[in-house]
């Protein structure tokens, strides 16, 4: 009496499945109770040489997911279409699934856990954020009785490697970017993992587990990129202490009435511990009412670690399907909206060249005032004819704080915004 | 038909469970899809103010957790009797159970597991390692598809505050406990933490939970404290790119044949995840084959992160028994035996001061060449009549490196052994 898993896609992550379902069949049948078979593989082509038993290929998915001895689907092809249609079916003809697919969960999870509610079958998806890193499960069992305030992550590998080396090279971001595409770290087509799509699509699944909110998908995210991101930047933020990275921030509001969802790059002090995270590595902090800080660290991507996230998801459907019970989730929605980004409490970093003339720092600090935002720090550095004026705010929304700019754009004492960005601090 | 809860202790972090279940009664109704009740809380002495309804109090413990409208049994006592026959009791009349206990876990665990198996009922334990931190169930779920090889653990918050107060005030030992006893972050009888006992149940509870071998007890691990931790070790390690660690250890040995757990003092280096981690947190590494490297960051302790993790094992046992479904654990078991720390291969750290003449470092290279023990790295500084010799090893059996210590401490050349510590090197 196997259990059976139909497999989706038997690319990196899916060839590596199939090799850990059957390198460690002994012990993944000693923990389930039971063996774990690989019943069938749906491709595109069945005449490429995957490593794996060509008589389990098949291109007809829409069968595969449906046949009968199937008691587990594994969704490894990505993307929205034929992915949701496939993974329904499964859920419809009364199969488990398993998933590492962000675009879809980010997109359109509401459905899908609806679908798998109705039909009492399990839907996991550990995989699509944060590679192996055991997070969403922690995140909705573990925390299940605490309350979620916010949550910082690195969650795209590509973006931080790119940045890891702009800071510990002084490099430029198309340097950066060309030296991790040549490492296979960044795609020929960069756009997803640069202009902040990827981390936008994890934003909006850790934003529905953490706030119990399902209808966030990552339409409601504000995303910016780093391709805007200069050495000057990173320059200007070793000065203050702190790196810049590529965040995904899930927060709840002052008054807990409505949840913002963002992805952008941030100064962040070195004392805080995402600060550390190098290279490809993701890492997700936490803020929990009674947990207090908690954080998740390592490797975001790569066929192996995504594989071992999947093993974990299909080792504990297998085990809910033995038992005769799954997991629903999201049969309870708090509802709370997602406001604006213009209402979200930043703080912002402005670097100034100015007129090195009387009045300049009186004028600055009066448009601040204009525009109800307190300054926090300020620096000056004379440089001949020219200063630089580099400004921290206090908290503020960022509408204020982004007309504030606005305006010191056009004013004429100010030749030129230098830089700007938004700051996390952190305060023990 | 809300889930009755019973409560045994009600100290620092039973009063915590009681006000959260209380404050977030709503929550995590919707949640868990009915509401969790406390049904009555026995303490030894009913006459003392606790701030919870004193109807529920009950010095008869025994009749509380047998009570037929009891569902689940929450034991935040800790030590071994009684908290050990009532959860047996608890077990016995079909009660599922959520412990904090450390000590009786590290020490019959398998018993428990055994009993609560037999019985179809839940044992969870999150609270009883690193406090908050989700850490024992995603080692438990979400890695049951891959396979541990290691696992590093700052596990005490005590001994983590100590060590690293020495590390940033230069501080000397005594000095340091006595500022974390005066800030509530030490006991007045520190033994339990500084003497590495309470890191060792944690440990057994670690290497159980990560190797599938079901008999290992505190017992069981090699346990060094850190009284002996001088300024000076702090410095040499500084002077080597480290900070000094208190680690739980278990590893798989080289032939997977068997593992090795241990707490000791440990040399760390700075670019280790580990060696950012602060004041009183706790952190667990965790490498396993497919996934790599993981780390878990939070609070160890304290009432309401420890809190947080009792309501997170609650809020899962109640969904579990609504489905009627248990998880079992600890059924499938690899039996791998403990070696014996003698046979744990390690590196050593040793700092000598020597008389500065000729021929005193070959006849040092001697020695370490007589045990079989390689050098990676030696540095040496005149001092007038003395030299001081600082030496790295390779790694080696810790027997080996035992005995050229205890070899170097004989030879008249060396006039002292200024330290010696173990030594974890961390490559990309």
């Amino acid at each position: 009496m196997a259990m059976k898993v139909a497999l989706l896609g038997c690319g990196v992550v899916g060839s590596e499945v199939v090799r850990l379902v059957n390198e460690q069949s002994e012990e993944l049948a000693a923990r389930v109770g039971t063996r774990i078979e690989i019943g069938g593989i749906a491709v595109r082509r069945t005449d490429r040489d995957r490593g794996v038993d060509p008589a389990l290929l098949t291109t007809d998915a829409a069968s595969l997911v449906t046949r009968p001895d199937i008691d587990v689907v594994v969704e490894v092809i990505g993307g929205i279409e034929p992915a949701r249609s496939l993974i329904l079916a499964a859920i419809g003809a009364g199969k488990s699934v398993v998933t590492a697919n962000k675009a879809l969960l980010a997109e359109d999870g509401q459905t899908l856990h609806a679908a798998a509610r109705e039909a009492g079958v399990d839907l996991y998806y550990e995989a699509s954020v944060a590679g192996a890193i055991p997070l969403l499960r922690p995140l909705r069992d573990s925390l299940a009785g605490d309350r979620v305030n916010r949550v910082l992550g690195i969650v795209n590998g590509t973006t931080n490697y790119i940045l890891d080396r702009m800071d510990s090279l002084g490099a430029g971001f198309t340097e950066s970017l060309e030296e991790a595409q040549a490492l296979g770290y960044a795609e020929a087509d960069p756009t997803a993992d640069v202009e902040g799509f990827d981390a936008a699509a994890k934003a909006a699944i850790l934003a529905r587990l953490a706030f119990h909110t399902q209808k966030v998908t990552a339409a409601d995210v504000h995303r910016e990129g780093i391709t805007g991101v200069t050495a000057g930047d990173i320059a200007s933020a070793r000065a203050m202490g702190c790196v810049v990275k590529l965040l995904a921030i899930c927060q709840r509001s002052e008054d807990g009435a409505s949840v913002g969802v963002r992805v952008h790059p941030v100064m962040l002090p070195l004392e805080h511990p995402l600060a550390g995270v190098k290279e490809a590595y993701n890492a997700v902090f936490v803020e929990a009412e009674s947990a207090g800080r908690l954080m998740f660290y390592g490797a975001g991507a790569g066929g192996t670690p995504t594989a071992s996230a999947v093993l974990g998801d299909l080792v504990a459907v297998a085990r809910n399907r033995l038992a005769g019970t799954s997991v629903s989730e999201g049969g309870h929605d708090t509802g709370l909206p997602v406001h604006d980004m213009g209402e979200t409490v930043t703080s912002y970093h402005v670097a100034l060249d100015v007129a090195d003339r009387p009045g300049v720092l009186s004028k600055v600090a009066e448009i601040f005032a204009d525009h109800g935002v307190s300054i926090r720090n300020v620096r000056q550095e004379g440089r001949g004819e020219d200063a630089q004026l580099v400004l921290v705010s206090h908290p503020a929304p960022d509408a204020a704080l982004r007309s504030t700019v606005a305006d010191l754009r056009g004013h004429e004492m100010v030749r030129e915004v230098a830089s700007v960005m938004r700051v996390e601090t952190f305060a023990d």
